[in-house]
């Protein structure tokens, strides 16, 4: 070996990281020699406190350190809509365009029969179960516009829609600032079969 | 904020890394919180350690958890041969080769009067010392072919040279499996330049 044990170690750590390869890896190892020693320290410490304090919450599924979330912990929020989302980051994305005041369900992840994921293998149950209380109107879903996403979508909204809670599924079409020159044929269909009167 | 306050921390240091931005940092952060418990720890020790068990060695300056470095000590190495080198990843580079048998000096930079670095900022000193015994025959130049690499090399080619010691510069010219017509003129003048008789 080239390098001495400690390096390796450390660059074998890194390109365990997803988009990290053994350049990058190496590249980071070095920086990271030369970077101050508190500033090590720090993220050491940041990767264990990450992996150690947060954890799921028990209602949304939302990644948090606390329990309830500070999502569903907050009373100022309308409990009559939750947003349907397949991982946590989704969640952090709706919440970044501060515009939608109800609850998530991080589902983590979608159906995929393909890779033997059915319905229990994610957050459905749960979701269900909180939609048995009254106060819940409307269920957005927001899984991503691809295939597996879709079908998770149809499935839950077929599970939901005999009890009367309204489902509805977010807009596709061409993103703001898009191309229609450049848009995708599929992007294009969903956009005319969603267009609406002005 | 819409993070917990661990997963802003993890990514603070990970967006410190050079080449991460904040969708990287934010990507990694939720990877580490899928990882086992177990390689986290394994990461945020591997960090640590090479902080803390790694140094320069004080002969060459190459990069070491033992000193002198293995290169340093190994006595089958070629002691009448130095190929100085801005970085310890340059001397990896050349081990990969697997064709030197001689010894390593890192100067851990170059001269550049611009940013105000000159011959006592980086290892120049050291190495001058190292010239003072008679085992040293010859000081292969392998900086960077750019602006700052040559000038360094012929900054430490005069110092040198008057000692009567060989001092040589690696070949510059076309990469091996390049392409003719790729090839920048700066490239192409440097190999017809450094041409040799078949």
């Amino acid at each position: 070996m080239h390098y001495p044990e400690p390096i390796t170690k450390l660059m074998d750590s890194f390109s365990k990281l997803p988009g990290i390869g053994p350049k990058t890896a190496s590249r980071l190892a070095f920086f990271v020699l030369d970077m101050k020693e508190d500033d090590v320290l720090d993220f050491a410490q940041a990767l264990i406190k990450a992996k150690r304090d947060l954890g799921f919450c028990s209602v949304c599924g939302h990644i948090t350190d606390t329990d309830p979330c500070y999502i569903c912990e907050d009373k100022t929020r309308d409990r009559s809509l939750i947003c349907v989302v397949e991982t946590p980051q989704d969640v952090i994305a709706m919440e970044k365009m501060r515009d939608f005041g109800g609850l998530y369900h991080v589902l983590h992840g979608t159906i995929s029969p393909m890779d033997g994921i059915g319905p229990e293998d994610i957050n459905v149950p749960q979701l269900l179960k909180r939609l048995q209380n009254d106060e819940v109107k409307e269920v957005i879903l927001a899984t991503n516009p691809n295939v597996e996403g879709e079908a998770t979508s149809m499935y839950i909204s077929r599970l939901i829609k005999p009890s009367g809670i309204s489902v509805t599924r977010i807009a596709h079409g061409l993103p703001m600032g898009g191309d229609l020159e450049y848009a995708d044929e599929v992007t294009l269909s969903k956009a005319m079969e969603g267009r609406r009167e002005l």
